[in-house]
C-alpha cells in the first residue's frame, strides 16, 4: 500500500510538473475534483480522443459521429431513470455539521480491518520467510479469518439494505459498528437520506417560464433522443452504432483518486442498435473489440482484465467492466453494457413519439436492442499517464525518469535540439522545426547540455530527440534519439519525416488490434 | 430581406435533411436555442476546430494550448466583472407575465421603422428604374431622412442611457414610443431590471458546505488563472500565447437565428501575453493574421470585413470585429481584443498572489498585457455551411443543390461507388474503401443510380465520388468526379491516395496563408 500511495503521488506532481494536470483555479486555492489539462495534457487528451474516434467512427462504415449538447430536455431524466434513481445514501454528523456517503464510510470502516489483515500477513511473512504460503495463511489463521468474515458480513449486509432502500438499516448498521465522524469522532449522526447527483441550473429568466435544467450525467441519453434523426437522415440499417464524445457532470460526495473520479468529466460513448435477440453476440463481440484496442498501445496485456456484473442494472441483460491496474488496484476503465430496449422504450413513453426501426429484411418494426461502449476520457488519461511514468536505473548507477507513453498518444512527437548555441547549428535546427511541424506537434530547444535536454525530453514522454551538430553541416545528417531504449542512429534529414510518421501514426497502431 | 429569409431558410433546413444540425431533444418538442450536432455536423465541426488548432497551436513555436475545465471557482467570475456588470436589462409586461430584453425591444422598434425606409427604396427604384441612385435617394428623399433621423436619436439615446445604467430612462423611452408587448399589445410594463447571463448551480451536498458555481460565460478566464502555471511548466518567454477551444455558456434572453446564437456554444480563444507597451503593434498583427487564416479557405474576401469598435469594453484599449456576410446580412465572427493587464492585475487582487512575468532582458518583473482573438466555433459553422449552400442552374435546365464546403473541412472526403451492384465491382470499391478510410473519413454507397448518387454527394459537400466500373476489372483504373467542377477524370487506384490527400490536406490550405 505504502508503494502504491507513493507512486501515486509521484503521477500527481509529475502530472503538474511537466504541465500535464493542473489543480483548477489553484490561485483560489483549488476547486475540489475539478482539474484542468495544461499545454501537453491536453495534447495527450486530445490524442486519445483522435485514437478512439478513429477505432470507432472512422474505420467502422456502420459507425457514426454525433454531438449532442450537454443541456437537454428535462423529461429526457425523467425517462432514463436519473431524476429518480441516481442518488447518493447521504448522512450527516449533527454536531461538524460535514455530510458523509453512509457507505463510504461503512467501506472505510472494513478498510481499517482490512489493514489489520494485512498487518498479520506482513507479521507471518516477516516470521515464516520463504516457507510463507500466503493463501494457506489467509484461509487457517484464525484471527485473520475472523477479521475476513466480519468484513464480509458489514458489506452484505450493506449492499442487502442499500438496494431493498431500506436506509434505517444501514443508519443501523453505522450505530452499531460505533462509527464515528472521521474528522470530530462525533457519533451524533442525523437519518440516512437519498441525495440526487445531477447539477442542476435554471433556463431563461422570466420568473413564470424558467425551466429547470439538468446539466448531464452521462452522454448516452443524447445519442437515444437523436436516435431516429440520426438514422433515417444518415440512411443508417441495423446493426449500425452511433458515437459521441463530451462533457458530463455528477455532484460526487466522495469525489478523489486525482482525475479518476471528477465531478466534470469525459466520456467517450458508442450506443449500438442491434435487431432484438442479437444482443448477447454483440455484447460479445464488443467486450473483444474493446479489450484489443486497449492491447494495440502495448500497455502490457497483465494490466487488464474482465470483471462480468453479477447484479445489473435495471437497464442491462449483461455488463462487464474492462479493469485496469491503476496506481491504486484494479479499477474500471471502461463498461461494456447490454441495454436492452430500456432507454428508447423510456423515451417513446415520455414523448409519445414512435422510436423504432422498421426492418426491411424482416419487413417489420421493432425498438432495437443496444450494446453500450462506455470509457472515461480522464481515467484512460490516467490510465495511459501512470502506466507510462517509470524511473529506470542505468547502468552508471543514475536514474532516469522516463514517460514511456506510447508514441502515437505523445503530445510533442519530437524534440529538435541543436548541440550548441552557435555555428549556424541553430539556424539548421529550425528549418527541421519548420519542415517536421506541418504534420506532427515538434518543439526546438536549445537551452541546457544536450544530455540534460535528453532528460527533460525523458520526462516529458517525447519519442524523439533529434540532435544536429557540426556534422550536420557537412552531411545533412542528424542524430535521432529514442526515448524508450535511448539508442542513437545516424539519419538523413530528408528522411525524419518518414521515420517518425511510421512510429507515430494511428494506422501502425491501429494494425496491432 | 425576403430572399435573405428564403436562403436562411434553406440552409436551416438543408442541415437537418443532410444530418448536419438537429435541434436539441427534437422528440420532447425542443429545448430554446440548443442545438445538437449530428452524423456530418460532428465532423464538419470537429475539422474547423482542428484547422484553427493546427494553424494557432502546432504552428507556432509560442502557443501552446489549454483545457480548463467549464467549473471553477467562482471568485473567478467576481475578478472578471461578471458577477457584477454581465447583465441584459429586462423589462416584464404586467399583463402577459412575459419578459423581454429591454433595448431588443427599441431595436425591434428602429427595425420597423427600417422596414419603411426599404420600402420607400423599393418604390422609387421601380419609378426611376436605371437612373434610380439610392445613395442619393437616402440622403435627400426628406421621408426617408426623417425616417432615418429617428432611428438615430433613438439609439443613441437608448445606448447612452444604458452606458450610464440609467436604466429608468430606458423604460421611459420605451414609453414615449408606445411600444407594446408584441405578443398581445399591451402597453402595462414594470421597470427595467439588469439580469445576469450566467447560469448557476451548486457544488457539494452538505447544507452549510454547498458551493454556488456558474457554468463558465468565456474560456478565457481559464487561461488567466493557469497563466503562471503554463508559464513556468511550459519555460514560455514572453511574447507567448496559450490557445483554448470548449464550451461556454450564456443565459440568453434572446437567442435566435438557429446556432448563431446559442445558450450553450464553443469558443476557440487565443490570449497572447506580451511586454506592456507592445500591445498595439501584437493587436495589428493579429488582426491580419486571423484575417489570413479565414482568407485561406477561399470563401471569398468580400464576404468579410473589418469592423473597429468606438465604444471599448471596460477592460480593453482597443477591439475589432472581422464580421462576415451571413444569410441575415454581416454579423460578427471572431474578435480580436486589447485587453490590457486588466484580467491578471484582477485575478492578483482577488487571489492575493502574483502573477507577474520576469523579464530577463529587462530585468524587472511585471503584469503582462493580452491581446485575445476569440472566435465562436458554431458561428464558423454557421459561416461555412451557410456560405456553401448553392444551388447552380445546369446547362440542361436542371438545377443541383451543392454543398461546396472547402475540401479541407468537409466531413466525408470521397464516396467509393460501384456503378452496379454486381459483377465484382462492389467488391473492388470496398477494398478501395478498406485503404483509403485510413487516412480519411470515406463511405460507400451503391443504392439508386450514379446519377442520382452523384447529386446526393454533392448535396452532402463530398469533394470527390470515386466510381469503380466494368472497365476497373481490367485496368485498375477509376472515375474520380469533383464535385464543384463536376469534372470526371479516369486515374490509377494506387493514386487515389496522393490525389486525395493533394485536395484535404491541411498543409495544402494552410500555406495559402
Amino acid at each position: 500500500m505504502a508503494n502504491q500511495d507513493d507512486q501515486f503521488k509521484k503521477v500527481i506532481s509529475h502530472a503538474k510538473e511537466y504541465g500535464y494536470v493542473f489543480q483548477s483555479s489553484e490561485i483560489y486555492d483549488g476547486l475540489s475534483a475539478v482539474y484542468d489539462y495544461a499545454q501537453n495534457g491536453v495534447e495527450l487528451k486530445k490524442n486519445i480522443r483522435d485514437y478512439w474516434w478513429k477505432a470507432m467512427v472512422q474505420m467502422h462504415e456502420n459507425i457514426v459521429g454525433l454531438d449532442a449538447a450537454i443541456f437537454m430536455h428535462p423529461t429526457t431524466w425523467k425517462a432514463s431513470g436519473h431524476v429518480d434513481a441516481f442518488n447518493d445514501p447521504l448522512i450527516d454528523n449533527k454536531d461538524s455539521k460535514k455530510r458523509y456517503r453512509a457507505d463510504v464510510l461503512i467501506e472505510d470502516y472494513c478498510a481499517k480491518i482490512e489493514a489489520k489483515i494485512d498487518k498479520e500477513v506482513a507479521k507471518a511473512a516477516k516470521r515464516f520467510g520463504d516457507a510463507f504460503n500466503k493463501e494457506e495463511f489467509l484461509s487457517t489463521n484464525g484471527r485473520v479469518v475472523g477479521y475476513q468474515e466480519k468484513i464480509d458480513g458489514i458489506l452484505a449486509r450493506m449492499g442487502k439494505s442499500l438496494g431493498e432502500e431500506n436506509l434505517a438499516d444501514v443508519k443501523a448498521l453505522i450505530e452499531e459498528l460505533e462509527i464515528a465522524d472521521p474528522l470530530t469522532g462525533s457519533r451524533n449522526w442525523t437519518d440516512v437520506k437519498q441525495f440526487n447527483l445531477m447539477f442542476g441550473t435554471k433556463l431563461g429568466a422570466s420568473a413564470d417560464s424558467a425551466m429547470d435544467l439538468y446539466l448531464r450525467p452521462e452522454t448516452a441519453q443524447g445519442i437515444f433522443v437523436n436516435f431516429l434523426n440520426v438514422q433515417k437522415t444518415g440512411r443508417m440499417k441495423i446493426p449500425f452504432g452511433i458515437a459521441q464524445t463530451g462533457k458530463a457532470f455528477r455532484n460526487e460526495i466522495v469525489a478523489r483518486q486525482f482525475i479518476f473520479r471528477m465531478r466534470e468529466f469525459e466520456q467517450m460513448e458508442m450506443q449500438f442498435f442491434v435487431k432484438p435477440g442479437t444482443q448477447k453476440e454483440w455484447y460479445e463481440e464488443w467486450k473483444q473489440t474493446r479489450l484489443k484496442w486497449h492491447l494495440s498501445l502495448g500497455m502490457g496485456a497483465d494490466n487488464y482484465r474482465f470483471h462480468d456484473h453479477d447484479k445489473l442494472a435495471h437497464y442491462a441483460d449483461a455488463a462487464a467492466d474492462i479493469e485496469f491496474k491503476f496506481p491504486f488496484g484494479f479499477k474500471e476503465l471502461e463498461g461494456i453494457h447490454s441495454r436492452t430496449d430500456f432507454d428508447l422504450s423510456q423515451h417513446e413513453k415520455h414523448s409519445g413519439k414512435k422510436l423504432q426501426y422498421f426492418d426491411h429484411e424482416e419487413n417489420k418494426s421493432y425498438v432495437p436492442y443496444v450494446v453500450e461502449t462506455s470509457i472515461g476520457l480522464d481515467r484512460m488519461f490516467l490510465a495511459v499517464f501512470s502506466n507510462s511514468l517509470v524511473e529506470e536505473e542505468l547502468e552508471n548507477n543514475t536514474t532516469r525518469t522516463v514517460l514511456k507513453l506510447p508514441a502515437v498518444l505523445a503530445p510533442v512527437k519530437a524534440a529538435i535540439l541543436p548541440l550548441v548555441k552557435k555555428d549556424g547549428l541553430p539556424e539548421v535546427a529550425r528549418k527541421i522545426v519548420e519542415e517536421l511541424k506541418w504534420d506532427f506537434n515538434v518543439v526546438y530547444d536549445e537551452k541546457d547540455a544536450v544530455g540534460r535536454r535528453y532528460r527533460r525530453q525523458d520526462a516529458n514522454g517525447t519519442p524523439f530527440c533529434i540532435t544536429v551538430d557540426h556534422d550536420t553541416l557537412e552531411d545533412n545528417m542528424v542524430t535521432i534519439r529514442h526515448r524508450d531504449t535511448m539508442e542513437q542512429t545516424r539519419v538523413k534529414i530528408e528522411d525524419l519525416h518518414d521515420i517518425i510518421k511510421q512510429e507515430v501514426d494511428v494506422r501502425t497502431w491501429l494494425m496491432k488490434m
